[in-house]
């Protein structure tokens, strides 16, 4: 079984317009996400932004929730949460991963949209996540997804969900539930 | 392939004391869950609670999508909230489905504990989606959970979602999307 880490990306994104952007770090995106990760076996939750401002507040609010009231008034909230990491960057994110295992963690992004990448089938990853090897690092974007060709770490892409129809507009929140049990079941 | 309704449950649901309370409608669950519905082929999502004043506040965001500036801005989001209807009780979403279909729907309860309930594995309920018969209608409690016992409708429970430890603490948005994935895929 392999180490599995999972990254948020504020930066670089896209807006509606396709202009990269540095999407706000959102609150529910921090529980929400905590919690799957938390629950499907998720050894360290990246979120990723520039924005010092903001992992400041949020920084902040983890704190009351990590060591204030709220660790006694939720503790199952507590568990969460110990394993969110603010962060600069992707890269920031491999430099700790390879500081964590000594090893090169293959970055895998998701998309909504099949991409012009690598492609792996969710049962492929679920696969490799089995065997042992590097750390996988699965990432996930904000706004209106990763801006690609702006990050070279990218090893491949993982396949978008399908839903039953052609509407496939879930939030990150949805879409990082679905992966993570579908890797992990 | 039957109809399939979800229903978001805000009375009767327990605190944290287990004293049953209404807990309040979340802008999040709104749209996370309708995005969710409508990406896997949920006829209607009903948001239940007898409370007037917030259901009038959430009629007023909804419009602002559906109808508003909203519509035009972000179209996915309009259809997403096309299938969204607030509702006071878990008997008149029974009733709406029986005047959309002429038949008494199964209820089917969510809980993140095993319960001493009739208990259907998400295989089993799979299967039953994907033969023809009465609607089913999925319930989801928030607060800390339904109160069973005075939702007297309910005629069996989904089994949990499992994690790879025992941790067990998703938000209902992620409960949501993993049970509407694993049922429809």
């Amino acid at each position: 079984m392999r180490d599995f880490y999972l990254g948020l990306v504020h930066y670089p994104v896209v807006n509606k317009n396709k202009e990269i952007i540095t999407s706000a770090i959102t609150n529910f995106d921090i529980h929400d996400i905590a919690r799957a990760s938390k629950t499907f076996g998720v050894k360290k939750y990246f979120i990723i932004s520039p924005e010092d401002g903001q992992k400041k507040v949020m920084n902040k609010i983890i704190s009351h929730w990590k060591e204030g009231f709220g660790a006694t008034y939720n503790s199952d909230r507590k568990d969460a949460l110990e394993i969110v990491t603010l962060i600069n960057s992707i890269q920031d994110c491999i430099d700790e991963i390879k500081k964590d295992s000594y090893l090169e963690p293959m970055v895998i992004a998701t998309s909504a949209k099949n991409q012009d990448y690598k492609n792996y089938k969710i049962e492929e990853l679920k696969n490799i996540l089995n065997t042992d090897g590097e750390p996988i690092l699965l990432l996930f974007g904000t706004g209106h997804g990763m801006s690609m060709k702006d990050i070279p770490q990218i090893n491949c892409l993982l396949e978008p969900i399908y839903g039953t129809g052609d509407y496939n507009h879930l939030s990150v929140r949805s879409a990082v539930s679905i992966y993570l049990y579908a890797l992990r079941k």
